[in-house]
């Protein structure tokens, strides 16, 4: 077991324990307390896990409601926002009850900004079940639905009471989707700790409970120094810009680890060629990606790219910030020229 | 003209000048920034001020988009509020452009609830046109719609860049409307400022921008030392929970002012049956109701006030805090059990 503090505009622990949704309900009633619990869940994890954690909190003493949504990103929508609040609203919980995302990104994200905006706030815990919800969505107080225009347009900035990380969660979770989650880990790598690069040369699923802590740790401290997005939490964008555009351009059948992998390799070419990093620094990255059966060569053309990234959020202007990798555990953010982006990319594909 | 300074999580000024609006882009543009503008208001204040809004921004460099909603509460919902973020989304606003709410209570909530999640926060200034909105709603970063299931139960905690009161605009409102204002206006004077209530022996008309600004003044000094309502900011709610209540027995018919008018008579009654407050005290706040052409008798019965007071999101588990005069300009919040609701409001009524 494993225990990371949080200070943000609340403080906060996330518990990286084995079996840990076997005591949650304990661990929800130290952390947030009220007396009622609206678990949200999808109907994948639903038949898996909702039973553990429904028993688990019934003897802590709660009254526990249950709201399931379809898996799938198509479920983090403004319909099931909507439907989430009326449930909370005509199930009388108030500011002082819990909301427990039990699931992955979709389900943390939309539970989340659901939390943050019924009653302008109650209390919220996130248990996640997927490597890439443990390590990334559930830590660092983004929530988030998608429009119709893009993803993440509308959510608020909210922090939970604690985060519940139960990794035997992720035994059940399929090769592709842990994967996925494995593309963030090698990025936290790459930005911030060759000591965590060095350790995955091993697979993940050796060391669970130290690579998840190690990841929570970095983006802890990232988070930290920049709760509200303004500054450095966008060297957590390591090959986000061309990941999300690769994910656009595939209307989403690409997934968000892939994309990430795929804009990871790209921009570790790009650097060595513009003398960032050296060749030999971005010849790790990629086979590291590759270890973890990633894809490394981006199936989109430099046009197709820089349409999608610049009409991404990080644009800024007349620039776009990109991290670039230095060496292997460091990495810095650099304000390239719009009309130089096409060049970039293309250097990296 | 005046200038009022409020320090909260982001520090603004509320500025209270007939003719405002004429220059409000170049206010806008000097507080929020940004380069484009989304106008929302309603079909009524459209007509009459939008233009005059517009033509100011335009002036000051914004491109301008207007969002229109139908007048009137059951446009504050979930489905206007969609159709908003999907709108800014469609035209591709940023989280450094800002939303211009023109309007009263409703136009300000919905636009200020979809400017705080709209991007997890984008730009957003105040531009009430009722009284209501000047002296209470624009006021404390509250935002919120109403669910299926009761008012105001989904929103944020969201402070704009500044907030533009052009008191002309109250020119146009009806004497209905006008005096739903008025009732807010004479809880301040009650719970916090003799000065004020003196004052208010002329009409408000008379001294709109001295009425409006020391109302401000007051909800700043307290919202200062409580901006999430965890305590001080419930005196606020000087004759809301009776009038809540009166409220909701009328489905809404009986509007908020009329509803606050008849709280704070039922109140200031109990409170000399209590010996809280003097019966001339009592005297004095109806009186000062009826001369503003307020309501001061209740239409409903004890029962059902007390039922519709106990779902009030005031309720504290077994206690309920009513906010009772002590004298004129001076108030405290009582814990009364929840079982002695009954004869509290028996006395009142």
């Amino acid at each position: 077991m494993a225990t990371v503090s949080v200070k943000a505009s609340k403080n906060y622990d996330i518990i990286i324990e084995k079996g840990a949704l076997n005591r949650a309900g304990a661990i929800m009633k130290a952390a947030a307390g009220g007396e009622k619990v609206c678990v949200v869940t999808d109907d994948i994890v639903d038949g898996l896990y909702a039973g553990r954690l429904t028993s688990s909190l019934t003897a802590a003493g709660y009254a526990v409601e249950k709201f399931v949504i379809p898996h799938g990103e198509q479920s983090k929508c403004a319909a099931e926002f909507i439907r989430l609040l009326n449930f909370l609203a005509r199930r009388r919980f108030t500011r002082t009850d819990v909301i427990a995302a039990l699931g992955g990104g979709v389900v943390g994200d939309l539970a989340g900004f659901a939390a943050a905006s019924y009653t302008r706030g109650m209390k919220f815990v996130q248990l996640p079940t997927t490597l890439l919800a443990a390590v990334d969505s559930s830590v660092g107080g983004k929530t988030a639905i998608d429009l119709d225009a893009g993803k993440n347009l509308a959510g608020a900035f909210y922090q939970p009471e604690a985060v519940i990380c139960d990794y035997e969660t992720l035994d059940t979770l399929s090769d592709e989707i842990f994967a996925d989650g494995c593309a963030e880990v090698i990025k936290y790598a790459v930005i911030a700790d060759s000591a965590l690069f060095a350790l995955l040369q091993s697979p993940v699923k050796a060391h669970p409970e130290q690579v998840i802590t190690r990841c929570v740790e970095i983006k802890r401290d990232v988070v930290a120094e920049d709760e509200f997005d303004t500054g450095l939490r966008r060297i957590l964008n390591f090959g986000h810009t061309i990941g999300h555009a690769v994910e656009a351009n595939s209307d989403f059948t690409i997934s968000h680890g892939k994309g990430v992998a795929i804009g990871m390799c790209a921009v570790a070419k790009a650097s060595a060629a513009y003398g960032y990093c050296t060749k030999d620094c971005t010849g790790k990255i990629i086979d590291m990606v590759a270890r973890y059966a990633l894809p490394t060569v981006c199936p989109y053309g430099e046009p197709q790219l820089t349409a999608k990234a610049l009409s991404d959020k990080k644009r800024r202007g007349s620039t776009i910030g990109l991290v670039v990798p230095t060496e292997i555990g460091k990495c810095r953010v650099v304000e390239l020229p719009v009309d130089e982006l096409s060049d970039f990319i293309r250097a990296g594909i």
